[in-house]
This record gives C-alpha cells, sequence and structure tokens, in this order.
C-alpha cells in the first residue's frame, strides 16, 4: 500500500509508546508479530501497508520524551531491554513528529481555533511524509463522562458552538475525533470518551465520506467474556450471575477507579455482557487501584450457572496480563484495516472491526467468534 | 415427528438415569429443558421428536433398580427431590423395557450370537411401542483400549470372527455398535470407547444406509477449551503451554483415574488441543479419583501464552460441574437430531453433530463457534 | 456442667436456625460435631456443657416458625433433608422458648421499659427451665453504624437518656447487649454491630461482675486472611496489596452489599488485616450481592507480594462455604467457652475467645495460630 | 560475629546463583533483606554473621562462570538489570573459590579418595580465608531415590565399602555430606536427596559433635499448605481431599517430573500434610514440567472439606512464585543460624530449623506457626 499515517491521540501514553516501539521493532525484524490480528496470513493478501510504510505522529498533552516513557516501559516488563536497545534512536525521530494535544485548561480560545489547529498538525505531518492517508487512532486516557448537550445534534448546532471563545462544548476526545474528520481522515476510539459518538460528528464523517470505527479496546476481561459468554447460550445453559473483579495499578488503576471515570468504562463493559445473555442476569463488576501491580493487569471472574434439573454449577478465571501489550498490535491492526477502509472508500461506521472492541459502533454483534468471521469477510471482499 | 426410540447402552448408569428422570420430569412440565440444545428455539420448527414422543429402552450389565439409581442420583445432589418423587412411578414402567447387556464374563457364546440377542431386543422394542426410528446411544462406562486386529478391517473377516464361540474380537462398545447397525438403527457414542470406529462397522452402516456419530461427549474441561482455543488464535496470541488438572468422583474418577482407562480418554481430549493450537504445544493433562466430590467434576486449566514484544500472561479458570447434569440433556438432544437425520435418510457420519463432542467424526472443526454454526447450517437445512 | 441457657438475639435468622437444628441432631446424635471447636479432644475435659445441658431461647422481631426456617435452610442444602427431619419436632417445642425481639419501630416507650421486658423474657427462661446461668449470643441481622453519643460515655448518662420516652439512644444489639447485662448474663457479640462495645456497657459489666466476647464471627474469607498472612510476616516476604471480592447470596448478600451496613463489615474485615501485615497495604475490598447463591459464600483474594531482590509474586485463594453452616457451630463454642468463663468467675473482656472473631475484644492478637495456642491456654488454666 | 564460611554443593546453578548474588547485593547495601527470615528484627541480637562476614565457595560438576549464570537469571526476571550490574564483579571473585564437584562418572576412583578431595576443598577455602567455621549446605539437583544398602548402618561399613575403588556406595549428595562432616562442617540440606540421612552418617555427625538440618526447603506450595493445614484442624473441619498440581520450568521442571526423581519429591510433599491432617486424606499430587514457565512455579491446590452437618464447602489457591527467589534467601537464613547453633556448640539434628523444609529433620511439627515459635524459642535460648 501507499504510505500512510498513524496519528496517535495520547501519543507519549503507556498504549501509544508501546505500539511505537512495537511498530519499529517490526520494521527491525528483531521481534515477531505476536497479537498482531493483521499480520494472520488470512489477511495477508489484502495490500495492507506494511510495517515500513506505517508513519507515526500524534498529539499529547505530556511532553516526556519518547525514550523515556519507553524505559519505563522497560522497567515495568513491557518492552524488553533488547527490543528497547534496537528501537531506542529510531524512538527519537518519531518525537520529533508529536505535536502539543488540546486541554481546555491550557487552551483558552475557541474550540474551533483549537480543532483547526490540530488539524493543521495532521495535515502538515500528511504532506512532510507525502502519506496517502492518515488514520487518527485515539488512546488517551479514558474521559470523566461528558454531558449531553443539544448542541451535540447537528453539525451547523456544534460548529456554531465551537466558535464561541471560552465554550467548552466538546469534551478533548470530541475535539480530537473532529479535528481528525475536519482533516479528511479516519478516525479510531479505542477509549470509551465520547470522541466520534455525537449526532453532529456523525454527520460530519457522513459529509465528508469517512470511516471511522470503536469504542474501546476489547483486550482482556470483556475479551474473555464475549468468547465464553456464547458458549452458555449455545449449549442452553442459564447463566444467573456473572461477577467480575480488576486489578489495575499504572495510571489507567488511578484513572479508571475514580468513580466518575469508572462510570464510563463500566458502562461499556456492562453492555457487552447484557446483550451477550439477556438482560436479567446480576453482574457486579469492579475496577480497583492497586498500584503495586505497575502494567499488569489481573481480573477474576465468577460465572454461576444452571444446568439441567436446575444443577447449580460455576466457572470462575483469572485473567493475568499486560493492558499495554495486549492493546499496542490492535492499535497497528486497527490503523492497518482502517486505512483499508478508507482506500476502499467506506464511509459511516465499520461494523467489521467490531472485533477490537468492547462497545462496538456499526453492529450489535458481540460475540468474538461471530465478529471475527466478520472480519474476515469484510476484509476479504472484494 | 413420530414416536421415537431413544435405547441406551449403559441405561442404569449415572448419565442413562439423569436422562431418563429429566425426560420424565420435562413430559411431566415440572422442570424447564435447562441445558438442552435441541430445545433452542431457532430448532423448535424442524419437527424434532417431542418429550412426549421419546421411548426409553435399554441395555445394562448391572441390576440395580432405576429408581434405586435415581434415588442415589438425589442424595448426591443431581436430581433434586421434587423431580425424583414426580417421576419415580414413571421410572419403573422404563424400568420394565430395560434388557440385559452384554459383557465377554457373562456370555459364553459367539459375539454373533450375542449381538443378534441384543438386535432382537431393540426390535421388539420398536414393534412393542410402535415406533418409527430408534437411535442407539452408548453411554455405558469407558472401556480399556481395546487391541486394533485385522478381523477389524472388513465386514466379512469381522462377522467369520465374531462367529467363533468364546472368541473376543470385538470390545463391548463395538457389539453394541454392530447389534445397532443390525437392527437398521443410527448409533450414537457418547464415550470414547472404540464403538463404531472400526472399518467393518463403518461398511456396515454404509450397506445399511445408515448415520452415526461420536464420539466423546464433550461435557466440561474441553467444552470450555473448545471455546477458549479458537480465542488466542483469532487474537494471533501465542499459546505456549496449556496444562490441566481434573477431579473427578463417582464411578467416573475411579475408572478414569486408572492408566489404561485413561488412555482413551485423554488421548480424545488431547486431539481437539493440538487441532485447535497447532501442535507445539506443552498441555500436560490429568485425571485424578477424588471419591469424596462424587457427582461433582472440578477441572483447572493453566494457559501461559506470549503476547506482543513477548509480553508473557497467563488464563486460567476452574470449572466446578456435575457431570451427569451435563451429559445428560446431550443424550437428549443427540437422540433427536440423530432421528433427524435418520428420517431424512441421511447415511455415514454426521460431522454437524461434532459441537457435541471431544473427538468429532465426520468433520476436522473443534472451535465450539463454528460447530454451533455448523449444526445450525445443517439443522436448518431443507 | 449444669444445665445452661443459650439466649440467641436473631433466633429465628439462618446462623441462629442452623445453630439450633444442629445442637438438636447432636443431641439425637444423629450428626458427628464436625466444626465444632469445643468438640476437640482437648476440652473434653473442662466441663463445657453437654449438648443435653445446652437449653435454647432467644428474641427475634420476626415471626417464621423456626420449623419453617428450618425447610428453606433444607432447600438451600445446608440442613440434609434426614437431619431435618430428624430435629422437626423439637424445633417446634425451641420455638415455645422465643420471644418478640426489639426494635424502634414497633417499641414507642423508653428503651429502658423495653430493655426490662427483655431481660425479663430471658430471667423467665432461666427460672422456667431451672438453668444455672444463661450466655446471651447476638446472631442478628448487621445494623448500620449508629452514631457515637455522649450518653454512650457512662452508665449513668446512658441510663438517664433510655429512660426518655420515645428517645433511640442505642441501637438495638446494644439494647440486648444492656439486657443480658441487667439479667446478669454472659453476653457475645457475633455480628459487627455496636452491642457491648460503648463505654457505658463496659461499666455495666464491670459493675456486675459479667465477662463478655466479640465481635463479628470469622468464618470465612477473614478466617484464611488470619492464617495466611503471618506466613508472609514469618517468611519476611512483603506484601504490596491484598484485595479480596465477597458474593454473597440470601438476606446477608442484601444486607451487606448495602452501603451503609458494608460500612461496619467492611471495617471490621480491614482492621486485622492492617494489624496483621502493618499499615501500608493496599487492600480494595468489596460485598457483592448475588442472590442466585443462596446461602453460599464465595471469596476471592488476590495477594501480591514481593520477595529476595525484588521478584514479584503472587497467591490467589477462593473460598467456596456456607456460612450459616460455618457459623453455627461456633454459636455452639462460645456458648459453651462463655459458660464456662462465668461459672469460673470471669469478668469483662475474653480476649482468648478472639480466636473465633474477625474484630477481637480484649486482645490484638490476630493471627489465627497464636490465637488458637491463647485460647487452648485459657481453657486449660486452672 | 567471626568470618563464616558458606560452601554450596551446586554452586553453579539456579538457587546458588541467586543467593550469592543477593549476599553480594546485600553487601554493597543496593537491596533490602526481603524474605530472609534470619533478617528480622527479632534476630538482631543473636550475633548471626552478617553479610559481611559471610564468604561463600562450593563445588559444582558445571563449569559455567558465575556471572553467566547471573546473565542468564537476570534475563529470566529473577535478579534485576540493575542488581546484576552492581555485583557483576563481585561474582567473579566469588567463582574462584568454586571447585569442581563430585559426580560418580567423573570420578573413577573410591569415594573414600573423593571424599577426601571435597573436604580437603573446603579446609583450604576455610584456611584461605581465616574462617571461624563454615556451613555445607547442598542445593544440587535432586537426585534419583538411591536404593538402601547395609552399608549405611555403620560408620564402619560405610567407610569399608567407600575404600573400595569403583564402588559405588553413596549418592553424591551424602559424599558431600560425609566430606563436610570430615571437615568439621555442620551440614544443612536443602534439597530431598539423600544427603546426611543414613544411619552411618548420623553417627559421624555425632562422633564429630556437628549439628545438621533438612530436608527440602520448604518454598512453595508446601509452605502454603503447611500453613493452612492446622487452620482446618483448629476448626475441627474435616478435609476430605487435598489436591495439588505443580507447574515448573527451568532445569527443575525436567528433573522432577522424570517419574524416579519425582519419587523422592512427592514423597516429601506427601509426609507432611499426612501429619498435619492424620492419614486418611486423599491427595494426589502432579509436578509437571512445562518448559515455557521458565523459573517460575505455578502450584493450584484444592481442597474439600466438610463443616458442620455435613456442609461441603472448598478452599483452591493458586502460588505463582521464582523458585530461585523463594529458596535464595532462605539458604543464606541457614548458613547464619547453623552457623549460631555450631558456635553454640550444639549437635545432631537442630529440630527448631524445621521451619525451612518440607521433610524436618529433629522434630515432627510440620505446622508454620508452631515451627515459627520453635525456631523463635531456640534462637533466643540463651
Amino acid at each position: 500500500m501507499e504510505p500512510t499515517g498513524l496519528w496517535l491521540i495520547g501519543a507519549r501514553g503507556s498504549v501509544a509508546t508501546t505500539a511505537i516501539a512495537g511498530l519499529l521493532a517490526l520494521r527491525a525484524r528483531v521481534v515477531e508479530p505476536t497479537g498482531c490480528v493483521s499480520a494472520l496470513p488470512r489477511f495477508s493478501d489484502l495490500g495492507l501497508p506494511g510495517w515500513e510504510e506505517l508513519h507515526v505522529g500524534g498529539h499529547d498533552i505530556a511532553d516526556l520524551a519518547l525514550d523515556k516513557r519507553a524505559e519505563l516501559l522497560t522497567d515495568a516488563g513491557v518492552i524488553p531491554h533488547r527490543v528497547f536497545e534496537a528501537v531506542r534512536p529510531a524512538l527519537s525521530e518519531v518525537d520529533s513528529e508529536l505535536r502539543p494535544g488540546y486541554h481546555p485548561a491550557t487552551n483558552p480560545g475557541s474550540q474551533a481555533d483549537a480543532a483547526r489547529r490540530l488539524a493543521d498538525d495532521i495535515g502538515e505531518f500528511a504532506a512532510r511524509n507525502g502519506l496517502a492517508r492518515v488514520v487518527v487512532v485515539n488512546v488517551s486516557s479514558t474521559e470523566p463522562v461528558f454531558p449531553a448537550l443539544p448542541e451535540h445534534g447537528t453539525l451547523a448546532a456544534l460548529e456554531a458552538a465551537m466558535a464561541v471563545p471560552g465554550r467548552t462544548v466538546l469534551p478533548p476526545s470530541s475535539v480530537a475525533a473532529y479535528a481528525a474528520l475536519r482533516a479528511g481522515c479516519p478516525f479510531v476510539d479505542f477509549t470509551p470518551s465520547t470522541g466520534i459518538r455525537l449526532a453532529a460528528l456523525e454527520e460530519l464523517a457522513a459529509v465528508k465520506g469517512l470511516p471511522y470505527a470503536g469504542s474501546d479496546g476489547k483486550t482482556g476481561e470483556t475479551l474473555v467474556r464475549s468468547t465464553l459468554a456464547p458458549m452458555f447460550a449455545a449449549r442452553a445453559l442459564h447463566v444467573r450471575s456473572w461477577s467480575g473483579t480488576n486489578l489495575l495499578g499504572g495510571g489507567d488503576g488511578l484513572t479508571l477507579a475514580d468513580a466518575e471515570h469508572a462510570g464510563s468504562k463500566l458502562a461499556s463493559k456492562g453492555r457487552g455482557l447484557a446483550t451477550l445473555l439477556g438482560g436479567d442476569v446480576t453482574s457486579p463488576l469492579h475496577i480497583d487501584n492497586v498500584p503495586d501491580l505497575g502494567e499488569q493487569k489481573i481480573a477474576w471472574d465468577h460465572v454461576s450457572f444452571e444446568g439441567f434439573l436446575g444443577a447449580r454449577m460455576s466457572l470462575q478465571f483469572t485473567w493475568s496480563g499486560y493492558d499495554s501489550a495486549l492493546a499496542a498490535p490492535l492499535v497497528l491492526d486497527l490503523a492497518r484495516f482502517a486505512a483499508l477502509a478508507h482506500r476502499r472508500g467506506e464511509s459511516g461506521p465499520i461494523g467489521a472491526l467490531g472485533f477490537f472492541f468492547k462497545d462496538p459502533m456499526g453492529t450489535e454483534e458481540h460475540r468474538l467468534a461471530e465478529q471475527f468471521a466478520a472480519l474476515t469477510a469484510w476484509a476479504e471482499a472484494r
């Protein structure tokens, strides 16, 4: 494929840094593409952009140098020492493509002005690198729930409100989505933040004829849930309760254990389970901040189910993973698949990418196997 | 559908007794068909035999009365008290349809004679009850591995050997399969015993134009494995080891913990995992006899896998179930689906029933979601 | 020992009913005293009251007959059918010794009046049955946290306030404790409610020369925690976080998942862990109401710890128990040991009974093995 | 204390290398003594040899340089990078104190000659470094079970047999123990190999007036078992089965999964459980070699127990640790405590060190809390 851009919102975070370091390592052929769905043999003939053809830039409100961030992830066990050593120089090059992100506190002007600046950053990145297209992927920290406003209903109303200096009509993730669309870029939301999920922004995507995908990357507990729940359904076993506890360290733990933030994440997790099993299942869910776990994420689920003649049985599982290591390859996958959708001229939500998300847009399918079949069928169409 | 017979080999065992008691309870409308796949709404228009249309008979070498067996299962927590009370009288009626099974030690004549007697039992059962067809399902105890013999290669050679008085050319499960086919019945093997899996018997099924299915009901650990393993494959995650331990009480625990018997069961379990993940996975597996667990079965699996940049992660699960409660509804399902295949005039192994088995015949598919899709497509064809 | 009374506050609840049914079954010699610490051989020479010498009465605000309650517990799997059948008639006899409990909403007079009535009930029970002493044990539902009041500081201030009609100066558990002491009875608090833990009530116990014990029976997760935590300490392993989730059905789940109620329970659980490990441990803890679990209680704990050279390791456990079956024998134990203390003329908190409690009074020792050693030494003294 | 030697049998193995690297890191004050029991405050006044006073030497049949071995352990996550960098030069110095170990295949002369050479090595080490005493600790690979021979009965018979050229009357661990005693050194066996556990060698220890301790370091599953089992006993709960599975990578996994080798290890594990719970407990136990786990060791235990009125309950735990990180600090502890015993003039098995062992010599106590109390009492005596 042609040279393609991957523009990361939250480019200095753990997920982004792991994705960038991994891409550089793949390019240097010092690692295998383990965990990269798009590198499965069945997707090899689609003309997806190769590792050498993906160019990375991005926005972030933090300013820690990428190689410093990568060093922290190396100490935390996410990036192996030898990989870090191999990609360290190239990380500094990517650093030069990163620009300051948008945050209301530090951008006193209108949101329209801010969005214009963000879109210009992306446009210059594309021009500077001779890119055929740029996919924008949001991997920034989960936002608190943003209140619904009437101005979110139409593009005209939204843009009028955005033009008012000092007015905060959109959360940062939606400003980023707006800027991406204005710059003519497909937008992917890897977080549960509002992002593109406003009528006004979907209208803009339609006007511009752009594809988008989201939301909330499915990397751990929910991945397993969307795999196991269909088993109970197919076997006519009656799930009576499905209880879950998540232990997270790192910045994510801190962000999500906060009640308001967790609101969006828990809702996103809960939506899938209800769809998979029907709405009558007791399903308490917790997210705890356990700093000593660092980048590790541990989830315990207990499923109580009823079988023939009312027999009471249970399944419990413990998932122990590194969130950034699980998310990073999917970010690369989404950049490649969204680029494919854009090249094919698709517009609107790409339901076939629901495979990657806890709360998929453009589809009601939450079952993992069926999602994978849909992804494959979509990718191989044409 | 027309009146249909379900002939159980091992009709006085835990699985059979639970299936019989459950069928009677369904007929009496005192329970819901939880755990019955064939009772899912999507299969309601196929004309499967209703609970009232299924008549049960069977063979067993034991002679404990069905209601006594059911009482033991009630004490063990598999059958609820109120269900037992509701079906107790009807159990005695079914008892009158059970006949002595075949065992080499108690049948000193030729295996041909024995098979003839077994086939006659089935034929008389069909005639007595005016049945359109009888499905024979083997749910007897797992046999030790039976050595391969040249006589198993062709029907002619097999029948010649069977005619020799005192010669044991077949294990009991295969004598039962032979008798079923000779009686013109579809045969289903719910155990990992040899059963119909001999060239000579497959030849006989072809000659008689009969369908068959098997083998080894997928009720617990393997059910979960065939659900989870495709998740790792679809996400390009590299499974490095998959270790398993099974704790069983009851007769099954005693039978299977014995090394020779376990041979067939472990082989059957292992075959699926290798197919699902490729052959290079370390996968130690144990079956332990833990009598105090009674009818309960507990399995612990530990999956070690590698993700992006070599990140080492793990998933472990503990399954706690009642084996008979998991198996019994599938026995009813298989009787109904095999009756459908027979009515449709199908012959040979029914690969679409692989959904129910650890070691499916007639298909190489081990992934549960794909198996369910195949079952649905097959059932809805025509 | 002489005839001894066991007066239960919350006598119609799950724990009390199981204790009563169990005592009757022990008396009828249809069960072994499994789970009864006081029945261990080492305590056989202390002259503890025998099963035949323990007479049961109690208070409860509910009025469901004991045999009905026991039937529900039988259906829930806590009491075996054969035990229920054996003790059913005797349950009705105990029923005749139960009296209406105190609740502010149904007792419009002064709390002094209410307490007098409660004490009279106990006194008449003792007289009617010719009892040498009566031990009062609180097993009623956990109360919401009751605010501290100045009147709790001295007996004089408290009694003055209690005499004011319509004034609620004490929660029900403390009214019960006051009544017990006024009736000359040792008091044991098996719940985390306020009970006797007020300066004024401790003053009353001292004045009357009565022993007491509590609080909050240690039956599940905390039992395991107080066993495991000392292992880490003795091995100089540094526990970094200890996370816990409790899934409860039954009335307890409903009561405790309510935030306010859980306050007292979670505080009680947390206090022990901090003492065992030092105060710097991250220890998120949840209690979820999962109705389908019924009487079952499932706890999952994840312990993250650091070893030599900073090695990061973990221990997780899943406890699956029946809360009433765990608590009931301890109620009988406490009645017997408290009777011993009373006979010996002890006064004040019995620290040696800390073995039985999450939040022990009269001792700072939380380590189970050390608590057991202290219990044994105390019991064998003299 | 005076300068003290720690002579390691198997000095280039994982446990020894971790112990050596850790000692050097403690001396350099770059780590805390986490996991070192002897560094607990309560043992600070005993005059145990300080980290600076411990000098290390040893035997090994392998010849991989210590710093290479340490580098492998660093890659495996057992030794942190910064620790490795800090101790690398000092590791090479220790390397100069290591000597070739004994193995029958490479020592064609008599075992008496071999033992003399080993004892000389230790003596020269002590002289070279001006050591007051040397403690010999066996941390070499677990041996296959060695057959009992009549010559093991008395020292005279043993030494006569050892003098015969080419005769293998002792396994290597016992040759090492013999040499240690002949060199006047206390001997500690951290493995389940035969070591000093022969009447002839115990006779030699008595003759020489030397203390010894063992055997088989209690570092993981058994540590937890010896902590939890007394809980069930103290609570009068009846354990019905205790099932265990161990997953090991590294050389240990390979050695122990081999049936013959596992014999000694499994026996050693089983002995403790039977003592703790009584002999009637079903307790299947497996050790599996799972190479991808590397230095990690994962154990799953399932305990089925019965409570009041026959209630069936369970506890399961999963232990995930680094075996070398768990064992290494105990090796340092044992060197220090054995040095104390020697300084005090003790002779024979030191039962008070049973705290450290799966199969303790000189005591029948297996309960961890009681073992710790015994250790403390012993250490503080005098």
